[in-house]
């Protein structure tokens, strides 16, 4: 094509903005919220003082652009100043997985290039092990009883701190995927990465149905981690939008229940077990948490939690995306009338993200969006990540006829058994909407003659007591109706107290998989 | 500083995304709104297939990437679907001021270079008289009895004609300011402008107070030109967003109103002007028009006429911004229980968005915003404004408590009389607060004594009939209790028919000091 003309007649002093991070402060500072954590209570205007104070006090004590600091610590307002100030400064934010095992957490600290490590007292003695054989040059700890680094940098810093213009393309936050296969794999994002995906998700946020949204008069408690793909970006938006702010510290269902009740919290996210074990506490104390709107991601949301969600008074939605999607990529929403089955679905692309099904590749859900990692820290996966220029997400899915993304199965989840494809996810929606099942997962394991066969962990629940017998009747009625195939019988239900999980809560098929093989016995094998 | 690390370490195919308004399309098409337009109705499907068309015709046609198109059309799904396929083939869209004088229309085309020149059959005595003396290489025409030739385009076009990605920073729209002096100036916005803008639009609007916000689910219908500041870029968000859409051609209070009615609108924007007619004609009728949102930008919001407003049914709520700046900087919201003036302020500075009040200029407010023209087309004036690094506006403005902007006058505006400043907009809202005054502006003349002294006109409206002792008598009350200067009292207050206007229906001060000047006895003068 020809070549369209470039923005070029400029003012020798116009400013070519840069999109960068210290840009979400709101300016001038919002009067009537406020940020609560660690029973402190920080003004807008006082939050970004310390913004100020503790960039100045890093680059007191060394911190230079171009470095990386590593943080340790539970959802606090110090992990939400790290968020701004580190980036700030140009240098790097390594949020650290602290729920990996020790082994993983330093390789992680190591991948990262960390010449700093900011750690709460909770960590001293994992720091003690790790930092002698890591590059880190200095530490700042907190939350102990010896003198609080943080508070001292804070202290030590200057309130006027300048912050520098510079590449919108630099990187801001890096941090690790927790795949159930091989290393974590280090991602990163750059400022102008993460500004775009505040906006989209502000914008979509806000422009749910009523009770499904975000206004700027809610109150925002984080209940993903923080160390997790930026506590899936909404710290960023309630900073920019001015909102009340909750921070919980480490994770307990009685805290959490008791900060809502307290601080009147009206906007969260959560993993699915998350909000199982609020409705489990929420039914035993019988009270209601209305208003309360969830966004669901980590794993799918099932029809039947969304809906005893919803009994307790919690509206779940779910949305989608991955650590390396930086992450919202969709949110589902229903309409008045709509079943809560809408809100179980991916859902709708932000604006900007562009998608599509790629049906030679088994209809996996493909991507582009100005905020996805552009490479993992180890090239060969990055190639894979982005075959054809284009991020390959590993999961199956549909295109509703309203336009909703829905997600079949992961790509490696799915059970290839007498010729057919059967979604595991399917059949765990299936098992868990039987009464007495509260949780299900299902594996496929290698048969000789069938090529796989899928295996269900079933977690009784309240209601009758479920058998294998009985289950693998509900489904073989099932599959008379044609719902779903007949070879989705289960070949085998194992009963346990609980299913294994990642580091992040998700369900670990991995470990599933090995106890299924391990317990095939010769006759089914 | 030292340098801040970069994204370097990316993926062979990783898609570098550029911010282009090809992106603004919703994807999938959402299914439940439409577009309503010259008595159509067209599906966002059926929408973007014509924009793809539209593009492809125009190619066809000989439009290459680079090259200029100019429009002259009334609000229509046409000027949307321009707003999209002319920037998204590389081209420039040109949207002219159809209410300038026919010269200087001649001199915004000239200076636009346009090649390409699209208008409505409205528009024919017009560019028969001016094309032959401009470089336009071909006329595309609409809406007359002959052949129309833009939807011949459209039928003609490739409904997948693939668009090609290019630089962000292209230029994507130009049109031209209309300064009370001097020739029009032309300002010139990017693609990546333009997205962001849009982004931070969106994620404003919504996060209003309810009553005062967009929702996915409002109708929108713009009541300020198309060839005005992009509608002040709400047909972008609106379409982003996959709202429903209706575009009411020539402005005409009664057709505004009957839209209203039938297509259920619920968030629009104007100028007081328009506010003004419909006010006036909903009382004449008798009709209650709520709900009705509605952004009123262009000059100042009078409380009275807020009051009015919210009296027949509609919330008015203040937006700021100018030609040069895209246009929205802040958006102005009360809370409940506030007073209307919290509306009237020119509100809080939407996200990205760095105010600062220069109290060496006399408080004059600057900006930086990553949506701001980055010169006029002739380099004196760009340098101007751009000065220090910062976008000047003339406009005078202070911080209230809460951390809205109040504009207090416009630079220029500022009458300096006996050593002191009075400010005009202040003495026209005390004016206007009077029963018996509709309309008032205030200008400032020159004065040998006192430096300069004010000029009142007035406009008569319903209540006791007002005259100039009366009015001259409520000013100096005001003056008494000290809530204005005395030196505020204007000398001369004229009474008139109706304000006389610029083409985009701001007072026309340039005219109105002409005026006053030739009107002033020697006695005072």
């Amino acid at each position: 094509m020809t070549q369209p003309r470039l923005l070029e007649t400029v003012a020798a002093e116009a400013y070519r903005y840069p999109l960068l991070i210290r840009r979400l402060l709101p300016q001038p500072q919002t009067t009537d919220t406020e940020i609560v954590s660690d029973g402190r209570r920080f003004s807008y205007a006082a939050f970004v003082e310390r913004v100020h104070r503790l960039a100045s006090g890093l680059a007191q004590h060394g911190v230079q652009a171009g470095d990386t600091v590593a943080v340790m610590d539970w959802d606090s307002h110090r992990y939400l100043e790290c968020y701004f100030a580190i980036p700030m400064l140009g240098a790097i934010l390594q949020t650290v997985n602290v729920r990996l095992a020790p082994a993983a957490i330093g390789f992680t600290l190591r991948q990262s290039g960390a010449s700093t490590l900011l750690y709460h007292d909770d960590f001293k003695a994992l720091a003690a092990a790790l930092v002698p054989a890591l590059g880190i040059e200095r530490t700042v700890t907190f939350g102990g009883t010896a003198t609080d680094g943080f508070e001292a940098l804070v202290e030590a810093g200057d309130r006027d701190f300048a912050f520098a213009d510079f590449d919108e393309n630099a990187i801001a936050t890096t941090f690790h995927t927790t795949g159930t296969t091989g290393d974590p794999k280090q991602v990163f994002f750059s400022h102008r990465q993460l500004v775009l995906h505040t906006l989209a998700a502000a914008a979509t946020i806000a422009n749910q149905p009523v009770g499904q949204n975000v206004m700027r008069t809610d109150v925002y408690m984080p209940m993903t981690p923080m160390f997790h793909v930026h506590a899936w970006g909404l710290p960023y938006v309630a900073t920019m939008l001015g909102m009340k702010q909750v921070y919980p510290g480490r994770y307990d269902p009685a805290t959490l229940l008791a900060l809502k009740r307290k601080e009147g919290v009206t906007y969260s996210h959560c993993v699915p077990t998350i909000l199982r074990m609020l409705i489990d506490v929420a039914r035993k104390d019988a009270v209601d948490l209305a208003p309360w709107t969830m966004m669901i991601g980590g794993s799918a949301l099932p029809e039947a939690l969304a809906q005893e969600a919803e009994d307790v008074g919690i509206i779940a939605l779910s949305g989608y995306g991955m650590s390396e999607t930086g992450p919202v990529v969709t949110l589902a929403r229903s309409k008045p009338g709509e079943p809560v089955e809408a809100r179980c679905r991916a859902g709708f692309p932000l604006p900007l993200v562009d998608i599509a099904v790629d049906h030679a590749c088994g209809g996996e859900l493909t991507l582009r969006a100005p905020w996805l990692t552009q490479g993992y820290s180890g090239q060969d996966a990055s190639n894979a990540l982005w075959d054809g220029g284009r991020l390959h997400t590993g999961d199956i899915a549909e295109i509703d006829a309203d336009g909703a993304v829905r997600i079949v199965d992961r790509l490696k989840d799915v059970i290839k058994t007498g010729g057919e494809w059967v979604s595991s996810l399917e059949l765990e929606s299936l098992l868990m909407a039987e009464d007495g099942v509260a949780e299900a997962a299902v594996v496929g394991i290698p048969d000789a003659r069938w090529s796989e066969r899928p295996v269900a962990f079933v977690v009784r629940g309240a209601g009758p007591a479920v058998t294998e017998g009985s289950l693998r009747q509900a489904v073989s009625a099932r599959a008379q109706t044609g719902a779903i195939s007949r070879y989705a019988i289960p070949d085998a239900i194992h009963f346990c107290e609980a299913l294994p999980r990642t580091s992040v809560g998700k369900v670990d098929k991995k470990a599933l998989r090995e106890t299924a093989i391990a317990s095939a016995s010769p006759a089914t094998a």
